[in-house]
């Protein structure tokens, strides 16, 4: 391949390392690899494809026969219990999952509102007498459903919802109630259209007591008429920005009686007289708890924005191998998009967070198995799972809708295209930003919990100690303790500046400042915020947000962290030295590019001196283009195929219409029929006149 | 309205400005406020709106049909001579053109096809002949047309374009003709259906020798059965990621034949004996002269895109001064969205930079109505124009697309409803990105005006002179010159944080540290760059390589501090004084946002201190409260109406739904039937326990 032997390569000097791309794709499958291999055939189905320019209508009938498809080609009940046909792998479940946002995220996304959330709420909320009643309908999509949670006046507040549904004793009903038209239930997905049941969460109210936020099963809507039940009122959300083959819509309740044992009650029940009971006696931990199994929502967005980040990696990388811009006419060998810097800049350090991403995945459905199968299930370890889920998803899915847009961009007009899948992946994919959690409210949970957990062990600033309580995150790497004293290296720092930029390659050091900003930052924001807890309601809450800001900074920091550490501990898993070596140079450019970016803050708080400071740019340029010749093996190692990718650029059509015009102008000039160029002859007139 | 009491404001203390939002509004309106104000009135009839969830043939055939009411309505004449009705109004007719994109982009490009590129070509690179033959056609769209520059193979490189037009003395006719694929014209609007001719961009050769790229009047279809002509033919491009009432196609000639007098030969010419003249000797400034004519796409994109963020931001603040989120249940006056710091974060910073783009493309329409008037058309003046509306067109649609996904996020999931306008806008506004000229490419442009400006007048580096050639561009203004002495203020800074942080408030200290920027950065290059004549073609091209990367930030950078300089320039203009005081304040929040986006560099080059650097960050802070009470105010004075936002969110919904939740809880209270909280018993037996 000639595009291997570019200037930047040739200024780089002969490079042995190698990459083995079939190793490396096995170590990008995970744990999950067959599940994942299954689910990617499942995806490459044509029958499962999003054909594009249909109208919203046409597109939600077309998911709604492809959940069908699913379930005949026993894809989606991974999660289930064996007595029912299922197979309880959570996780293998979730990986599954993810793969179906290469057919048509509006696929995935309505699987996941039928059984990832509708019975998901059933499996985890309720009894085995729920789900021995309604989950086989579930799974065989006998029963369409919903999960009626949010509402319009509460996105991601979900304690503040208004619906009630208050026990009626001598009825042994509960009524299930809208009161105002904020409190209707609103973006349900299966809501405007399918839907035939629903698991609605309201405030569980009996004796004149409120219990909180409680799931109840209730019908929607006749079977086969598909008409609203009586007391049922709804609206069609109509035309979105994306995931348009969802009928998302609203809905009311105006006193709906349900059967009392229509709770869904594994975590709170009401007797027969109204007595309420519930196995967690703290009404706080009950409702974090009921919403726990929410997080499989989150973790499996991240794993499909990595996917979809993914997929248009390979496209985009694929295509610049191939496409010559500017001095394309001429007979040489001119060089492809990739080898302009520029051109690396936009898409070498996205594929480097997509690697980044993809193993803190990994890690993250890991955590994930381990709690909902059971086998790592105290409080902690949910908590745990609950902050690793919020900090990765929100970077991951930003992430894809950046990556997605850089890559449209830099396929110019082609990556507008829709048959090119950019604009119509990230179209569908923007809405992950703020579903399952708003991305900037999802950091902000972090970011408590990173408060909470500093002032639980250490009521007095001790940086020693903090630099434990961030670093302890690291699994079994033992690092370095960082603290203060890096900040002896403004004063220390000498030698030359190509020295200085190579300390930063070391392993050591990245962490040391990825992970010494991390501790830098909660620490400066608990000093700032030492004294809320002794103001007024109102005025800490208005000390807290002077510094919500620094907050969601902190937590911005210490997921990318976490990204940093998932990609070198796996690392240590790659067997082959020379894969090992370009991946390292991955994680490098993805370590530097997270410095690089807040190479204010280190400079700001005598981190990084200024002389060093100067020499970064430089470096991650030649580290650039040492990467650059492994660019598309790095892609390929992705293992999507050409049904998963469906890009007309990504077919290797450029490259033979840059070879067919080659042929051209070559016979061309070879016929001497070719035309003189005026700017020749002027210049040579000019000579002559000269000479 | 309470929200303006909010702690923030609070914490500020009582602030005496006040917006005068009608002045600011005509402010904003700039030298063609009429023209404005009657685009405005036309893109607010029902009739041009686009409607979402048409498919794209339905959206075609509706966007055709909107061009004719356009024409009924005289809307879009303008640029056109008097003697053919129009108004030989150069400036106002782009003015007009842009404010069409609150009704639906792709009226507003497929109008910008037909009149702007099509028309607009026949008018300027044709003769009087060629204008009275073809313009009244084309202004009455009996002539729907193409502009068929681009080719799949070159995207941005016009000069590369591989169709031919071969003179054939005999015949005294033109051959067009379409070498290979690669050379088929690509993403051209009108291509797929309505187009029945063309002006058709090629290498004219005649006599044996290839002149260069001209345009060529071509019949494209049977204007009555809209087939292709014997010879011509095409592909349509289906589903874009935006802009589906456009009809892009591709197009391809096989030798087809047109008469000799259909060459627009107003820059160059071919006699019936084939001998070719031209009244622009050289061949590079003849291309450039032609080409000249495409800078007018580049100024209305560029309006157009402050258009729409303008649109997005009056959306998104007004909801985000309605909309509440946790704690809205409880019966006091909890903190609008607007209120959180975060959220200010988001959004003002981003209304500031509007504020900047929209002053900075008042600038640019009237330097592009001086030359395209002839007022001031010197070689020089459209360079002048060509740079400043290439950089300012990449960093206002970059910002339009930034904005509207801010937008988007900043409302939940609301911003995904399609109803709600921002995802509508984004998709469609995405291509602007890339077309007339791909940001990145252009931003290039930019750095080579640099480059060459720098290098023409001063052979060695001095930084004392390169201070004028930068500063030079900012018109009336005499600041301090910049230069070295700035590096002292590393040493010299002292006092306290307080007094670091308003310093920066100045002036001329923002000026001076952007001025600063760009010329340091463009020195630098330039030192790098120094010897790259003296190598071969191959290592010259590597050397430039190794910098493009800064070459394109050192672009940016420029392009900021023109937009800085357009938004104080603007400030002289506001009389009122209370409307100067706050909107000072956003230049402050454009300035300092710029310094803080690139304190990195500031730091390690020694231009502001560790200690200043500190400050900023919660300077900006305190700024953003004292703008946010009057972000409506600022949001208002852009002057868009209902029909233009046409965003459920926008018309006061959210306040109404809030106020009845608001009422039913006090009610209910009062009523005694309202449910005890269990948290609430709890506490209460805890107590009782203890006591």
């Amino acid at each position: 391949m000639t595009e291997l032997l570019t200037p930047a390569t040739k200024a780089s000097g002969f490079d042995s390392s190698h990459i083995d791309v079939a190793a490396l794709g096995q170590a990008l499958l995970g744990k999950w690899a067959e599940v994942r291999l299954q689910a990617r055939e499942l995806a490459g189905m044509p029958e499962l494809h999003k054909i594009e320019g249909l109208t919203h209508t046409e597109h939600r009938a077309r998911a709604f026969g492809q959940l069908g498809l699913l379930v005949e080609k026993n894809g989606v009940h991974r999660a289930f219990p064996p007595r029912l046909g299922g197979t309880g792998d959570h996780g293998g479940n979730v990986a599954g999952f993810e793969e179906l946002v290469t057919a048509d995220p509006s696929v995935q996304i309505k699987a996941g509102v039928q059984w990832g959330l509708f019975g998901s709420a059933v499996l985890h909320l309720g009894t085995q007498e729920h789900q021995d009643k309604w989950l086989p309908g579930i799974m065989s999509l006998e029963i369409p459903g919903c999960f009626a949670m949010t509402e319009i006046g509460h996105g991601s507040d979900v304690a503040s919802i208004a619906t009630t549904a208050t026990y009626d004793a001598d009825a042994q009903e509960f009524v299930i109630n809208t009161p105002f038209r904020a409190a209707w239930k609103e973006y349900i997905g299966n809501a405007a259209v399918d839907g035939v049941a629903a698991v609605v969460f309201a405030q569980l109210i009996t004796r004149g007591v409120n219990h909180g936020v409680h799931a109840f099963y209730v019908d929607l809507r006749d079977p086969s008429t598909k008409e609203f039940l009586p007391g049922i009122g709804g609206l069609d959300d109509n035309v979105k920005g994306g995931l348009n083959g969802i009928d998302n819509g609203r809905l009311h309740f105006d006193n709906v009686r349900i059967p009392r044992t229509n709770l869904l009650n594994r975590y709170g029940d009401v007797a027969v007289d109204g007595r309420y009971t519930s196995p967690i006696a703290s009404p706080g931990r009950r409702f974090f708890t009921m919403l726990g199994t929410l997080v499989q929502g989150r973790v499996s967005l991240d794993g499909a924005a990595v996917a979809a980040s993914k997929v248009a990696l390979k496209i985009a990388i694929q295509y610049a191998t191939e496409r010559r811009q500017f001095n394309a006419a001429s007979d040489t060998e001119e060089v492809v998009l990739l080898d302009y810097q520029r051109h690396q800049r936009r898409l070498l350090p996205r594929l480097a967070t997509t690697y980044a991403a993809s193993f803190a995945h990994e890690e993250l459905l890991q955590k994930f198995d381990d709690v909902f199968s059971g086998a790592q299930d105290t409080d902690e370890d949910r908590q745990d799972l609950e902050t690793l889920a919020a900090a990765l998803k929100s970077l991951s899915t930003w992430h894809a809708l950046d990556t997605l847009q850089e890559c449209r961009e830099a396929c110019g007009g082609a990556g507008f295209m829709v048959e090119n899948r950019f604009t119509s992946l990230r179209a569908d994919l923007d809405v992950y930003a703020t579903f399952e959690g708003d991305n900037t409210v999802l950091l902000q949970l972090v970011a408590k919990r990173l408060l909470a957990d500093y002032s639980k062990e250490f009521r007095n600033l001790d940086f020693g100690v903090l630099a434990r309580f961030v670093v302890g995150q690291a699994a079994e790497l033992t690092w370095h303790k960082t603290g203060l004293r890096q900040v002896a290296q403004f004063v220390a720092d000498s030698g030359s500046a190509q020295k200085s930029a190579k300390a930063l390659k070391d392993e050591d050091t990245q962490h040391e400042l990825l992970a010494g900003r991390v501790q830098a930052m909660v620490a400066d924001v608990a000093a700032a915020l030492k004294g809320a807890s002794k103001l007024s309601k109102d005025q800490g809450a208005e000390l807290f947000n002077e510094h919500q800001n620094e907050l969601i900074e902190a937590a911005r920091a210490h997921a990318e962290l976490l990204q940093w550490e998932a990609f070198t501990e796996a690392l240590r898993r790659i067997e082959d030295a020379g894969t090992r070596k370009v991946l390292t140079r991955l994680r490098d450019l993805f370590g530097l590019g997270l410095i690089e970016k807040h190479l204010d803050w280190y400079l700001m708080n005598g981190r990084i001196s200024m002389l060093r400071a100067r020499t970064l740019a430089p470096y991650i340029n030649r580290v650039l283009a040492k990467l650059r010749p492994h660019a598309l093996d790095l892609v390929d190692a992705f293992g999507y195929g050409p049904e998963h990718l469906r890009a007309t650029i990504a077919t290797g059509i450029e490259r033979e219409r840059q070879d067919e015009a080659r042929d051209y102008y070559r016979k061309l000039r070879a016929s001497k029929d070719a035309p003189l160029d005026e700017r020749v002859l002027l210049q040579k007139a000019k000579a002559s006149g000269r000479s």
